[in-house]
């Protein structure tokens, strides 16, 4: 097997560290950079080459011209739309002139496949059907405003003979999360708080809605791509096509924990949506990707792998 | 009559500096931010106070702190398709990370109005008929994602209670465009060729069409919205629902011009645009705006005004 060489954004982060993880496991060159604003140090996988700094900005993506990528998994960035009302300015930056610094050294090094983690939060608020990709974009946090320019941008770029793929993340859980954020990861939210207190706190309404991933589905959205050969721009959702409700959700949760815990509601965060699903017919039928683990399974490996590192 | 007072971005500019002259000579107080790049200072209207700089600096920005304004219209910021993909890092910061920071002072002083200036680009390729606000928004490069990103942010602040509007503005031609810019404004590129040398060149299919509006018109889209309460955040075409080709445009800057010149062919340009023209119904029937110079009456005053200065 010849070693191939990737570059993955976001290594100290919850799905950049799994995917580099995998890549390194393989056998392959894996290098990231990140800021550490979110991630940490001893997240990212030994064996990572790690430069640290943002990738927007020109300084840090100067230091990557030695090397030359088959592919690019630009993951990094600020990933809540709660959090992207702090500092929309610095937001922009992370989310979108990030990805234009990024497919300009693509461009140069002949990097010839890009792969882009993007979100469900493009669609905005949107009908409680599953959500296809021909759905109407609507972003109403800046954080979905930066993801959505990335998204054209690539589009743009894909003119230029890279192979290019969006992957419309929905909600991503499993083990790994971060799980000392408390603005960010529903499941892990949740699971922190009642590690913690044994008490849930729900901000807004438990009849809203979510569709969740589990990690490993995650990153083989990310991994499918490099088998395939689809010239131009293709974007997809990456979710499991399941509607399930916050109290459903906490239902689950309480019954796989091997403790009491209690439930608490507060005030919505701006920017939230009341719910949304994804239609994941597209990325079936083009590249094969279905979600394999449910949502029990998913719980429970979640809270064994929380509940063996706590021990 | 209470004298107001306005911030006018990029009033060395085209359109900006007509707006302005506007404002001054109703006895309003005007302030302006350029940064020069492409207008001059010598277009700038006498009495309006001009802080020399970038929208997208927040050192810049501080400097209009003393100023309580009773609308903001941003209309600076790097305006061409074709010139984007020469720094496409520059653009998203000239025309996104800046109307982000006029927001934000927007609703740090309290100022219940903010118009900007949006473009038909946002639209990309289109049917061959004449496009609603309801079209899908496909940018196709990167001056137009900048553009459709703003809009955005817009809809997001407009939940702030300040009263906001994007205006799609098609091709805008009339005196006062920049006559020595041959990468910007179809009319004024080919009246200038027509002066300079006698001969027109054309980049791209004659074949392909534009919806011209006439200067004037457009700043009566400007200003109508300030006589209007309508809260929310708004988007309107700005156009004329009439479908001109080149090669139509053309015959008739030939026709007006009192000597003879002839028309050459050559290749097109990035990320430009086949053809597109706007439907203007929604902006009549909400705002009360319909164009009032056809292309006849516009262009033989354009030329007048050529002629006139180069006497």
């Amino acid at each position: 097997m010849i070693s191939k060489t990737y570059l993955v954004t976001g290594a100290a982060g919850f799905i950049g560290a799994a995917l580099a993880k995998q890549f390194i496991e393989q056998g392959s060159k894996v290098v990231t950079i990140d800021n550490l604003s979110t991630g940490f140090r001893e997240s990212i996988p030994e064996g990572v080459i790690f430069i640290e700094g943002n990738c927007q900005d020109e300084s840090i993506i100067n230091q990557l011209n030695s090397y030359q990528f088959d592919a690019i998994f630009h993951i990094a960035g600020q990933s809540s739309g709660e959090i992207s009302f702090e500092d929309p300015v610095y937001d922009l930056q992370t989310n979108a002139q990030s990805t234009l610094l990024l497919l300009k050294y693509a461009l140069k090094t002949n990097c010839k496949k890009f792969i882009y983690a993007s979100t469900m939060s493009v669609y905005g608020d949107q009908p409680d059907i599953p959500i296809t990709e021909e759905a109407s974009t609507l972003p109403k946090s800046f954080y979905a405003v930066g993801k959505l320019a990335s998204e054209h941008y690539l589009d743009i770029y894909s003119k230029y003979s890279i192979d290019i793929v969006a992957l419309r993340l929905f909600n991503v859980y499993g083990p790994g999360q971060n799980m000392e954020n408390l603005k960010q990861g529903m499941v892990s939210i949740f699971l922190a708080q009642a590690l913690t207190n044994k008490k849930i706190i729900v901000k807004g309404n438990p009849q809203r809605f979510r569709d969740l991933v589990y990690i490993e589905d995650i990153i083989n959205s990310f991994t499918i791509f490099l088998g395939v050969n689809k010239p131009g721009y293709r974007y997809y959702n990456v979710s499991t096509g399941i509607r399930t409700t916050i109290s459903d959700l906490l239902d689950k949760i309480i019954a796989y924990l091997p403790y009491e815990v209690s439930v608490e509601y507060s005030d919505s965060t701006p920017g939230d949506q009341f719910g949304i699903y994804g239609d994941a017919t597209k990325i079936e039928k083009e590249l094969g990707w279905k979600y394999q683990t449910d949502l029990d399974k998913g719980l429970k490996k979640m809270i064994n792998s929380i509940l063996t590192y706590n021990e």
